[in-house]
Parts: C-alpha cells; structure tokens; sequence
C-alpha cells in the first residue's frame, strides 16, 4: 500500500464520539484522614493529614460537640498540596494567574448535615478553621473521595537499582496518578486542562506505569477534534468539560510534540484503527511545519508561537528545529511501518535536509556548541538537547557538545522538569546512560529532598519562591511534565543497573 | 361532659407525626430579578433588586462573557433585607450572636454552569461581587425561587381606612409571607426557629390573612411534643429541621401564650380533635404556672425565665402576672366550652384570686398606676398594658393608667413591636379604638417610612443602630412579631372606620 487515500479525515463530532467512548473508568479511594475527627469551636483550626497527596472530593459530617448549635457554621477549608500552603497568606497574593486557583472555600452549613464538597480539590493536607460557629462543632467521618483513572492495581512491580531511583519513582507515580482523570491534565490543582506538552510525556510514563489505553486515546481524538490554526496546528490545550472548547492557544512545538504522542502510542500498540483515524492530522501537523521552513530549512520561532521551557528570555528557535527534526524522526519511522513509502521518503529527505541545515547554520563548530538563535548566538541547555534530540549531531561531538552546555556556567539551564526531561532523554541518545541517571537524580532528586509526595510543575533549588507567575503560591506542586522519571527509570532501568553509577 | 379522662396525653412520637402531617405545601414563585443578566470583570460588583422581600434560593447561569474562562470564578454573594445592609462592613461585625449569620456566601464555580445556592436566604436585593475571574463573567437566567407556606391567593381582599393603614398591612402581610415557611419562624434571616412568643402571633395574623390552618397545628403539635421542664412548661423554642429537637431555654410568659395560641386556634376552627389532643399540654402549663404562685397568689419572674420583650433592665414580674392572668380568662372560656365545668370554675376562681392579688400588691391606686416588681416599684408600659390585658383594671381607671403611662417620659417604653402589639391589644381590650390605631400608625408608621418591605424584630426610631445583639447589622429585618397590624387592622378594621381619628 502507498497511499494515503484510505487515511481520511473525519469530522470533529466522529473524533468527539471516539474520545467520548474512550472515557476512562474514574477509580475511587476512600482516604480516612488523620485525624478521624475533629472538635472545634469557633476560631480554631486544624490540619487533616490525608497520608499522601490525592485528588478529589471532601466530605464530613457536621454537628453540635455539646450544645445543640443554634446558628449556622462558617468553615474555611483549605487544602495544600504542600506542608508550607497551610501557613500562607493567600490575602497577599499578588500573581498573574487568577486567585480563584488558590485551594480554599468558605461554606456555610446548617448543622446537623452531611456535606460534601463540590469541587474538586488536590491535598496532602486540608486546613479546617471555624470562621463562626456559635457552639463547639463536631466534624465526623471525615473522608476524602480520592479520584482518579489510574489503576493502582496495574501498576507494574520493578526492581529498582536502588532506594533513591525508587523514592523517585513512588513520587513521579504519585504526580501521574493525581493527573490521571477524564484526560491527562497537566495539574490537578490549577489548569486542569489537556495540553499536548503533558500529554506526551504523561502517555509516555503511562504505557510503563499504569497502562491505561482509553485515556491516551482519549486524549489523541480530542485534539483531533479541535479547531487547527491556519498552518494546521491544533492548539496546545484543549477543555473537555463540562463541554469540549478547542484552546486558544497555538505552539508549534506541541503541535509536533502532539505528532511524537502518536509515534508514540504506535510504538505500545497494535491499535490501527486510531492510528488510520488520526494519522490525517499528524500530516496535516507535518505539511504544515514544513510549510513554516525557510529558504534554509530552518525553522525560526516566533514570539508567543513555542514553548521549550518556562524560561524568560530563552532564545527557542534552534531547540525548536531540534523538536522538528525529532518529530519527523519519528514521523519517517511511522510511515514506513504504515508502508506509506512516498511519505516516508520525503520524511527521509526532510530530516537530512533539516539536520545539514541546523548543523551548518545552528553548530559552532569551532566552539563544539549549538547556539540559539542564529544572529544572537544565546548559549543554552534547551538548544543543545533539542539538537542531539533532533539527531543534528552525533557520536563523541554530541557528547562533547551536550556534556559541556550541561558543565557551563554561562549556559541557559532548564526550568522545568519538563525540559529537565527531554535533556534526559538527550542523554540516553547518546547511551551516556551513567550521565543520563546521574543528572536524573541531580534534577529529580533534589525536588524529593525537598519534600512532598508528588512532583511540582517549577523547581529552582537556589530559589524557592520562584514561579512564572510571579507569586510562588499558585505553582502546582503536583504536575504532569515532572512524572517521567518513572518512564526514564523503568524503561531504562535494566542498562542503568548494569551501568551502575 | 365533666371529666378531663378522655384528654389523655399522647406520646412524644405521636405528636411528631400529627406534626408531619400537618407539613404545610411550600409554594414556590419564581421571581426575576433587575436586571436580569450581569456582565463583570474582576473586582467588579453590581446589586440585583428582588422587588421586595423574598425568602428562597438564588439561581443563575454563569459562563464567560466574551473569552472562555481558563480558571474558575470566585463569587462573594451578600443577601440584604434591606439597602443599607449592602454597604455594611461584616468584618467589623462584633454582636453576641454568631456571625454565621450574615448573609454572605463565598462559592468557586467551574463556568460554564448552573448554580442554585443550597442554602436559604432572606433577601430583597442581592450584592453579586466578583472576587476572582480570568475573564469577564456573565451571569444570566438569574431567579430567585421564593418560598413561602403562605398562600398569597388566599388573602382576602380588605377595605382600608386609609392609604397608611393599607402600606402598613401590606409591609405586615409581606413579613408574615417571609416567616411562613415549615414552621412559622421567628425571621427568616437569623435563628429560623419556631417560638411560642412568634407563633402565637403569626397564627393571630394568619387567621385574618393567609389562614393556613395545617401550619397552625403543625406548630402546636411540635411544641407538644417538646421535653416539658419540671414545671411542666414546654421550651420557648424547637428546631425541627433537618430533625425536630427540643429547645433548652424556658420561659414562663412563652408557655403561658402557647395556651393562649391553643385558644386562639380553638376560636377559629371547629377542630374538636386537635383541640382534645392538645388539651393536656395546655393543662400541665395552667397546673404548673398556678404552682408557682407564692401565697399571696403572685408570680414573681425568676432572672431569664420570663421574656416580655427586650429591653434592658425591665423587672417583669407585674408584667408576668398580667400574662397568666390574660392566659387565664382564655383558659376558662376555652374549658367552658368544653363543658369541663370543674376545670371552667377552678379557672374561674383562680382568675378572681388572682386579679384581687395582682390589684391588691401591683397597684398603686393613689399614683393610679401599677408597678413593676412590688419591692421597687419600676414604672413601666409593659407592666401597664399586661395588668390590663389581664383585667386586672378594668374602665376609667383602666384608661387613665394605660394613658398615663403611653404619655409619661419615665415609664420604660416597650423596644420591640412585640412589645407593641399587646400595648395596642390592651387598649383596644378598653375600647380605645381611636387611641389603639393612633398607638399604631405610631408604632408601624414610624418603621413604615424607615424603609424596607417587611417590619424588623426592633426599631428605636432615635437610636438607628440599636441592637439586643450590640451589632445592628445581626438584627433581622423581617420579623414575625411585627406582623401583627395585619391582624389588629383586619379585625379591628370595622371599629376604626366607624370611629376615625
């Protein structure tokens, strides 16, 4: 076969139907906090400790501790992610993202009753403080619904090299488990929205971890379904409850990245029928970032257009050819499966073109060093990882390249886990599988140190109020882009344990 | 028939379930407010008008107004009775009473959606404040469901004296609306309970407006089914929702009106059944209040078991005394029609014994007036009025007590319209027609041009921010003791227009 006839799109409301029918199974956990019940008059607080960090919804039952209460109760429940959220001023909050993200509500019942809240929340602990209450109250059978579409039950035993790999791990699943609902949601505390960014990796994490299919599904038909820009791109995120809205937003290199989640998911499958049904808007994706392409095959970000990082300043057009040349490694190999052998020819003469291009415009070879940006020369980790990633350079001069952006003071450095992660991966391209782990437990390692029981979106070890946007108490400190470790350690794991540091 | 036998007294549960059955029908009326739809952005406010008092659950749709909302949205929500509560500080809030209840909700909403407050709020305007929103908001189809168990087609049409009478019935008849509910309730703002004091009134009023007789009984079996003091004496006060428990405060003057309020209902239906059921509980009131009376055949009112009214320093014993002896002649003729002829002419006597007593040691016939407390002789209205409901006085001597006290700058005057009420009943008990609905138009007429819809628990027409709770802003405006000009126009009505001021 070598054509694309057969590979047709559908409409919108055909993707919508396939994501609705792919909706996960949600798994409910009862959590019993500590403690059990609580006795409180009005001003007093306490803390539950729900043991680990979980998503979901509060209940209690309410009523009188002696005197039968002759007025309603006012509680302010707050819940924390993190130990530290419990003592924080959330008056002060000052941020570029809305308030309304900060976990706290303020509720008025008339006791005797049972309440459960409405909205989901995501804790480790929940702050109880009676605001007004005119007797002591009594708060009972305090139980925490813990949600969630990961199935703990599937999650694969691994021996792991060693405690701290296996603390990572614990954490990185718990990240996953917590952003594992109705999609793969970047946070469960803010956001908690479907980004092809997270998307990628949490699919990712997910085929080694809790193995659920229907949400990676899911997921892919969804941004079928949205609304492209006029390259073909479909936007970073997407809403889908309660009714599906195509995101705003258009990144190029999650437009790619969502080509990568499809490779992807082709690799852990044998599921042709997605793949037939969402192989047109790969292509579309493809055509489209080939139509972007200079007179030099180079690709050239535009303000607002790519992510790579949360990193202000960062110059992204070289890392943003390596996501390119990346993508359509995987696109070249996809087609051949697919015996899409005119496809797969072009992507073949695509990525040749694209990595001489980025290696005679993009490489310092005096310098052995990737700049970022042709004409301002930034030296950064994100372009050199994107590059090896983009398999622009190889052998001992990619190690060479990447070992020393990695040792540089003067190099840009990644941010986020997220792009903590695909340096990672750059790594193990290169079979630096010692340096791959050891800069794992550098990154990961330090987040666990630490504290908390997931991973968080941000992590600066020289500065602990940093967020992007500007007021470190609305950063998600349990976030999808962090939890790969557990896909790096436990699909790597085998040569790290005979590669042992 | 001569014999109390077949007036046994039922069980607790058998009460209870006379008084579910007597549940009265809510009627619920959808009410639109002005305006209709609200378009804010964050940190904006604006007031919905009910266009008058309502009590129910506030609705609305709430989605974007122009851009899809990327994070939830964070409400404040403030029900006022009345306008200037719309501008009040509740964080300067200071009262004796819990601040639970202020009207005020904080709800976190996911747009788009449907929201229906759960709770019940008291309200002729609404203070909707955008606390925290990404974008713009648009709330639309904004109701208010109003509730009442009054049913406003059954009011009969009256022909009033005059426009102020009317205004004034109109604002009573509105406050009734509000406070019938499972229960009549005391406010529907604040406490939300049934009292005797409150219910003895609304049922007076009720029989001359809205007539809903189920609620009526509803009401009396409950507080039959109250735990009894070892008096004998039910509590001032039962909750029954979501359970019925019995209050823990009693108050003698409250048991002796729930005789009268039996009475009452017995002078306006023929329901033989109702009557003979409650009969008993009647009957331990009149046997426990005649138990207390000391040798001389006095009572003298122990700290905070007797009410009166709210008011400061008032000694209430003569005022007491006036109650049982009010309590008494209805007693008598209730028992007379009964044809208990032995319990009719024990009344009797005791009525007798009790009116020499009271004439004897309360009076003062050289000042022609009565005292308050016979050991400190405290000059007051409450004392004046109750001897002479009681019929302790009776004639010109009556008159000129009841004048001279209404005109005296020294007697203590009565603070809430409670109070009131039984002042405009003992004048119109002397036929003091022309004087009771000057007493009246005074009274109401004052709160009248305050403002509001309905009449509140207290006004001081010279002291604005006077409370019992030291904190106007807890203070219920709309408050079922100040509904009786409805009753008192209606019935007495005839009276007035045949001797205008």
């Amino acid at each position: 076969m070598d054509s694309t006839l057969e590979f047709s799109p559908h409409t919108r409301e055909y993707y919508l139907q396939k994501a609705e029918q792919n909706l996960p199974t949600l798994h409910h956990e009862s959590v019993i906090p500590s403690p059990q019940q609580l006795t409180l008059r009005g001003g007093e607080e306490a803390v539950l400790d729900l043991g680990t960090h979980h998503v979901g919804h509060l209940s209690f039952h309410l009523s009188h501790a002696d005197a039968y209460l002759d007025a309603p109760v006012r509680l302010c429940l707050r819940f924390c992610e993190v130990e530290r959220e419990l003592t924080d001023d959330y008056r002060s909050y000052h941020g570029t993202l809305c308030a309304s993200w900060l976990q706290e509500e303020i509720v008025t019942l008339d006791a005797p009753c049972s309440y459960t809240l409405a909205r989901r929340y995501a804790a480790r602990y929940v702050r109880i403080t009676v605001l007004a209450a005119s007797q002591a109250v009594l708060l009972r059978d305090i139980r925490f619904d813990s949600i969630s579409s990961a199935d703990s039950s599937a999650l694969p035993v691994h021996a792991f090299p060693d405690e701290e790999l296996a603390a990572i791990d614990r954490v990185a699943v718990r990240t996953l488990h917590g952003c594992m609902q109705r999609v793969f949601e970047d946070g469960p505390k803010r956001d908690r929205r479907l980004w092809i960014g997270d998307l990628r990796l949490e699919a990712l994490t997910n085929y080694y971890t809790f193995q659920n299919l229907p949400l990676v599904r899911r997921c892919l038909y969804l941004f079928a379904a949205a609304e492209p820009d006029e390259n073909g791109f479909p936007p970073a995120y997407v809403y889908e409850s309660p009714d599906f809205v195509s995101g705003s937003w258009y990144l190029w290199d999650y437009a790619l990245l969502y080509v990568c989640a499809l490779c992807d998911y082709c690799d852990h499958t044998d599921d042709a029928e997605t793949l037939r049904e969402l192989f047109p808007s790969a292509k579309r994706i493809i055509d489209g970032i080939q139509a972007l392409t200079d007179e030099n095959g180079l690709l050239r970000a535009r303000s607002g257009c790519t992510f790579i990082d949360w990193c202000p300043g960062l110059k992204k057009s070289t890392a943003l050819m390596g996501v390119y040349l990346y993508t359509l490694e995987k696109w070249e190999r996809l087609c051949a499966q697919l015996h899409l052998d005119e496809e797969a020819k072009c992507a073949t003469r695509a990525l040749k073109k694209g990595r001489d291009a980025a290696l005679a415009h993009l490489y310092d070879a005096e310098r052995g060093a990737f700049i970022n940006e042709r004409d301002e020369r930034q030296y950064s980790i994100h372009a050199t990882a994107w590059m090896i990633l983009g398999g622009v350079l190889n052998g001992e001069k990619a190690k060479k390249a990447l070992s020393r952006a990695l040792a540089s003071d003067t190099a840009i450095k990644p941010n986020t886990p997220y792009m903590s992660h695909y340096v990672t991966q750059a790594l193990l391209r290169l079979d630096m599988h010692a340096e791959a782990i050891d800069y794992l437990r550098h990154v990961w390692g330090q987040m666990l140190r630490a504290g908390g029981d997931t991973f968080p979106e941000i992590f600066r070890a020289d500065d602990a109020e940093f967020s992007p946007y500007r007021d470190r108490m609305i950063n998600s400190m349990c976030h999808a882009w962090s939890c790969t470790p557990a896909y790096l350690i436990r699909k790597y794991g085998k040569d790290v344990l005979t590669n042992p540091l």
